[in-house]
């Protein structure tokens, strides 16, 4: 059994190596790569996904697991081990047992299609031409389907696919959740539309330059405690953050000189993904358990970062000055009362990405409704615009002009990325209910934020929810750290006691 | 034949992208990486040299370069084929034959020992203690002997070595085109020491601001055609230049404001190295093809660059200028025949990279003689030092006062590269032979250069050397394009013309 698990960690290992190096690729691409290098690389990456796949279907992982008691029923294997082998060995399973039933034909034709259709929704979006990536995106849903057949379910088709993304969550459970915060969401939009209270956020678009927005964002992660020795910041067009070593974790960002929030909360926000990926315990780093429990864990760390610490009141107490010496010009006869209200102005809108914390999950239920439609079959593409048009009047209380700012906006379904939207906002739910026990378990934090100190956020989070990567499932550790499961009132209520001051009511 | 060509150019083309791939991981390594990434990175670069490695020597590969008729006397394989197949052939041959007679325990005890050996020559470098290097050296060249055996020789232990970086080139050839070059270099140094004609260079040393610095090498490399959408520009270190993809060529460069020349001919040096990298025919391209012919071809490229032109009173009638435009304070009363002179002065001294180009050789020809004798056994490594004092005494009329200005100033050594000296030699003579074609083929060359026109020296290049790659071995293509096989009275004609009108004899 040892020699099993030695094995097993080799595979692990080579995998990990791999997958940093083929995340590197995909970095400089993104960051440093001059344009026509774009061809090779894109066969470069190609053939290390290729290698990283032939490792975790390697047929010789199901008989080391097999060895090591691993089966559906009791993935984790032999009862003898300890929680850490159990745990490598329950997600090694699950990784294997996923990509293992998928045959290569049917991953290289989602591969070449979804290659063709993010091409086409480039097009299609600047165009705002819905017919034109209709057919595609039936090719993939049609796809989409097949890989949920080969996975297995015993529920939905959307089982298998949000899977892959939040494990071991289904899509009842989403369901259950989502619609006990659907209604108090909508309400409390209405409530702030209604209020008279406005809020004057015209401060945010005074000219702020670029490289003193940089030198502000490096200030920031410095009292974030990002340590610079274990990764960067750069520049890309679209804002992400990537794991190239276990000790290598580089955040993107992008400034826009007429709108100040975008480049500072997307890096506090990328910042937030990257100290978890920074945080794993010694004993697991650079194996598959120093990972994220799930991707709406991964988000809950960039939403409570950016929101809950971000956009607090507390937070820019202290921070407000620092930020009045990057920038005495614009910001010369604003206090921080002033700026806090700017920076949390709610209104319905379009885009998603540009939505306020609290609409934005009215744009995420929108998504899986649809989503989940489209695989059911009770909704065909042919019919989408419509739908979305009626969700959002629904939802949201506005509805689309064109298909580019409607159900063209978004890249994810191109991508074949199907159950990806929900994790978003179940980051929001997990980021309250953390915060929540962070904020019980340490009274005295908003004094500290408002000092300007962010170490005991970063403390707690490492010592609670980062250094355990995905040895708990997500729902475990929520539990283990929180005292229950996932529970949406955490989030209503943040939102109700925050915006009920903010817009008086 | 047809299907036994198309799998040898698969494994090769899995190489090219490996190998590309494998020198992203080295160049982020040099540029962008966070320190404490470093132990991963050297586990991923190792991953992936060794998955170079074992495609390299693949015993598949034998057995096709067996059915394509390749033997040691006729590597080429079969006479039907075409002038590009048997080329394709022939490197595949040298490049599996020389991998696969090493066996690996022999690789791996080569990488262990100068891996441990770099680290200590930067302390015994540090502390100019020889001692402290000198068990790592004696190791290091116990090893090379072996490797030497597993390749075998017919004439001497030295030919073996040479040939990873001159590829068909002997000891003995080197010894003679060396001879003929040795006499009348030092007679030259003399000339020159002697000379009543003393050149002010202080004009050098003024403050260049760095950022300047940055933008008049853009300049200069756009006037060479470097195309920005094939390569960059970044900040190391130590300068280099490297390879990413067949349309990504990296270059870097470091800034010295208190010592102008560095940064300004390092990226033309490199650029010139670059430019070869970017001119391979398309036919040849991403393939083994789509390399140098050899070390000291490549080094001809960027010496020629950086020394036949970006040292010559053309260009800088050209560019002086520009120059002035950039640094208008330090330049001020500076003219261009000046500035010609300051940054041609001949000085010996005692460290290789700081040399001038007429000295440099006698640095170069030192070390060949030295590793020579360590390999044959007739010098032993404890007596290297002084050794070395003694050459340099011999070679250049001054000699080291500590290890560290002396046997320890170079890295190569410690790499296991021993061999690879020579080569910077063999580029200066191919580079001036060059030179002399393209100078008699193109008379109009110099005024071109003086109205700041780079394009046609760029042109040249890669109509004549560039495209080519390595289909043909250095001495043919040195044949083919100048009309006769490599002759050291080129390089020596150019010192001694450029050099009697700058010291007036």
């Amino acid at each position: 059994m040892e020699k099993a698990l030695k094995q097993l960690r080799e595979i692990d290992k080579e995998i990990v190596l791999l997958a940093h190096t083929a995340a590197l690729l995909g970095w400089d691409q993104e960051t440093y790569m001059p344009a026509k290098a774009l061809y090779e690389r894109s066969e470069q990456i190609a053939l290390l996904q290729g290698m990283v796949h032939e490792r975790i279907t390697n047929p010789q992982c199901a008989e080391l697991l097999a060895e090591l008691g691993a089966t559906p029923e009791n993935p984790s294997g032999n009862a003898g081990l300890s929680e850490l082998e159990r745990a490598f060995i329950r997600e090694t399973f699950r990784r294997h047992t996923r990509a293992a039933k998928i045959p290569q034909s049917l991953v290289v034709e989602m591969a070449k299609t979804t290659s063709v259709a993010q091409g086409v929704w480039i097009q299609a979006r600047k165009a705002s031409d819905f017919k034109l990536f209709q057919p595609h995106l039936e090719k993939i849903i049609t796809l989409l389907k097949q890989i949920a057949d080969c996975l297995g379910y015993t529920d939905s088709a959307y089982d298998p696919l949000l899977d892959e993304y939040e494990p071991w969550m289904t899509c009842r459970e989403v369901e259950e959740v989502f619609s006990r915060l659907k209604e108090p969401l909508v309400q409390l939009v209405q409530q702030i539309v209604a209020s008279k209270q406005r809020i004057d956020d015209t401060v945010l678009t005074h000219r702020f330059s670029a490289d003193k927005q940089a030198e502000f964002n490096l200030f920031v992660l410095k009292a974030m405690n990002f340590e610079f020795e274990r990764g960067r910041l750069d520049v890309s067009a679209h804002p992400f953050t990537t794991t190239l070593g276990m000790d290598d974790v580089r955040l993107t960002t992008r400034y826009n000189e007429k709108y100040f929030p975008t480049s500072l909360f997307g890096t506090i926000h990328e910042s937030g993904h990257g100290l978890y990926e920074l945080g794993f315990a010694e004993e697991i780093k650079g194996t598959l358990l120093g990972n994220a429990a799930s991707l709406g864990i991964h988000e809950s760390q960039s939403r409570l970062w950016e929101n809950m610490v971000g956009r607090s009141l507390s937070f820019w107490k202290g921070f407000f000055p620092q930020l009045k010496r990057f920038f005495p010009e614009a910001l010369n006869n604003v206090e921080y009362g002033q700026f806090y209200r700017a920076i949390n102005c709610v209104k319905p809108s379009l885009v998603r990405v540009e939505a306020d914390e609290v609409t934005y999950n009215l744009h995420i239920i929108l998504r899986f409704e649809l989503e989940k439609k489209l695989i059911s079959g009770e909704l065909v593409v042919e019919d989408l615009p419509q739908a979305w048009k009626q969700e959002s009047k629904n939802l949201l209380g506005i509805e689309p002009e064109n298909h580019a700012q409607g159900c063209l906006q978004d890249i994810h379904w191109s991508m074949g990325a199907f159950g990806y939207f929900p994790t978003y906002t179940l980051g929001n739910l997990y980021a309250a209910q953390f915060y929540d026990t962070l904020c019980r378990e340490q009274p005295g934090l908003e004094r500290e934020l408002a000092q300007g100190n962010l170490k005991p956020v970063r403390r707690w989070l490492e010592e609670n929810i980062h250094c355990h990567g995905a040895v708990y499932p997500a729902g475990e550790l929520c539990q283990r750290v929180t005292g229950e499961q996932l529970n949406p009132r955490f989030f209503i209520e943040y939102l109700q006691k925050k915006y009920g001051a903010l817009y008086d009511f």
